[in-house]
């Protein structure tokens, strides 16, 4: 391409053909529609709305109520365009040719898409052979390699494993890297051991300030259509992400939505308490069938599979998430309604009576 | 800022705080509300909507709506948040440091901000006395300068000047660098002579390969408070687009009300009409009371006002743009409604008399 940088040559866009009928389990969405009064409660909303003007350049009561409900302050939270667009953000403003982010693997793959835009050089630290976080192993990497940037995502996708707080606390002491702790996941994991809790107490100031936690609607509060994500951070950090963010990012719909999704977040807690519930049963059926699963505490389950089982679901337009990691074919497979997984079910179960 | 990257060091975050009272005649905003039947029909969308789901990341439909609308192909198309976020995908697809992008000046400030975020340096050629364009003179610092990127607001904001078809033509020839051509207030410009001819016409092969036109929902189609703009351009410059753009980057709400407005354009032919003949009026009658104002083919004017004019504008909540050029204060202001028009004349035309 004539224009496209040189550093860039290799690079190709991201494709994702839209889905539109059978089962989707392949992007870890929430089955659930926006509860019926949040939605109500919108559309009289966009009735008043100005749609002319330019949205709130600071999404002002979003913020707050996000600042509300984290019992932080509105000057340590920003809102993205989706999360993935505060860590675009975060890698640049923060990197420099040849610096290097350090994550573990397998992981959400848009943290080195991101970083390889701004120059960042991605060193993986491979997970724990049944893909559990080794902590050591990861302080161990960060003290060889000096990384600009460590990004942790707990519960991680595609695996479902997590760090504990505790965990996430020795990583901050022992290095003054900035840690971007990405719990788009969070919810599924009900032990909650959130960093937040870390940005919360002003004891903390010495980890406080190289930690971003990184949240989203798209997954338990089942939004992902609206495109909306936000981080809790320092306030220096937040400026930092601000002097980069285009102004007027979040459309005024979603900013409303979003806020009306925050006040009455009471009411995802049965949803995500099914999902919850849902996520154990197939993984205890699944091992039943000795399928190589792995334990979850997030809105998904990693597995293998084999072929004919693939081709069946294909077959039965069930739509999962292929990923290859180590040169091995793995399958990440989202917790879908109740009748979503029981139709998964028939499909894998019958298959694997059969052989 | 600790970890803020050294080049990035003296940037500040852009703000702008939110006016809901008053006359807002300060952003180029639309003053009509979306029409009736569009927001009508959003509504029963939404209904069905799945906001659970992630958007169409290749915004198919409104795409191919945009492709019929111009008669160009889809593959020649790209939406944005906003067209400033297409500024952005561009400059970061093709700056390399120390890069040159020759704009004019006074001109959209977010072309400089982009530039700079990817190491570009901005190189200003000054319009004329009379902020007209002066094409020999752009030409001549084009090949003085070797830009890798020329950004043309066509018309200008904020002086609403404009360039010819056979001007933009004759930069193109003149030019290997490629061209931006930001005609965000077309509509307005009422002789449209648009770029988008050119890459509508295949025998201009040569022109298309460096041409990028962008365009907005934001002005003349009153929906800012959603965020959307285009570009048109040759496949393999969208392409390019493409390879740094975020992935399902427009919200599903948006994407349908975009292709909405766009099926029912002619609902705006009367409001687009009204702007100009407003914009027409007003500057007649700013020019009688022997205010510098400048002829405009965009929803707004640019003049000189004393003092006086502007604490009274303040003083009755009428909020306009107060910019600095050459080292002297120069104000734009929105043409709006018939009736926010009529209130900002009385208060002008008053502080006139009383001197």
């Amino acid at each position: 391409m004539k224009y496209l940088k040189k550093a860039y040559q290799n690079r190709i866009p991201y494709h994702s053909t839209m889905i539109e009928q059978g089962i989707i389990l392949n992007a870890n969405e929430s089955p659930y529609p926006l509860p019926k009064l949040i939605l109500d409660d919108f559309i009289e909303q966009i009735k008043k709305m100005n749609l002319n003007r330019y949205p709130d350049t600071d999404a002002t009561i979003l913020v707050d109520e996000i600042a509300k409900t984290y019992h932080l302050k509105s000057e340590n939270i920003a809102c993205g365009v989706g999360s993935d667009s505060l860590i675009d953000c975060i890698m640049k403003a923060v990197l420099e040719e040849g610096d290097i982010v350090l994550t573990v693997a397998p992981t959400f793959s848009m943290y080195s898409q991101y970083a390889e835009l701004y120059g960042g050089k991605i060193y993986e630290v491979p997970l724990e052979t049944d893909f559990s976080y080794n902590v050591d192993k990861i302080i161990k990497s960060i003290k060889q390699v000096n990384p600009k940037i460590v990004v942790l995502c707990n519960p991680n996708n595609p695996t479902g494993s997590v760090l504990r707080l505790e965990e996430v606390k020795r990583i901050l002491k022992e290095t003054s890297a900035l840690v971007l702790l990405d719990e788009a996941y969070f919810e599924f994991y009900q032990e909650k051991e959130s960093g937040i809790s870390l940005l919360q107490d002003e004891n903390h100031e010495e980890l406080i300030d190289h930690l971003i936690v990184l949240r989203t609607f798209s997954k338990a509060y089942g939004f992902a259509g609206g495109r909306i994500g936000y981080l809790l951070a320092s306030k220096e950090n937040v400026q930092m992400v601000n002097i980069v963010k285009a102004p007027y990012f979040v459309n005024s719909m979603t900013l409303a939505l979003a806020t009306s999704i925050l006040k009455h977040k009471e009411l995802y807690q049965e949803n995500i308490k099914n999902i919850c519930l849902e996520r154990e049963e197939m993984y205890q059926k699944l091992l039943s069938l000795k399928i190589k699963v792995y334990p979850s505490k997030s809105n998904f389950l990693w597995m293998k599979l084999d072929e004919n089982i693939i081709n069946e679901l294909e077959k039965n337009q069930i739509y999962i998430r292929k990923m290859m990691y180590q040169n091995e074919k793995y399958y990440r497979i989202s917790i879908g309604s109740h009748e979503e997984n029981e139709q998964l079910w028939e499909v894998i179960s019958s298959c694997v009576k059969l052989n």
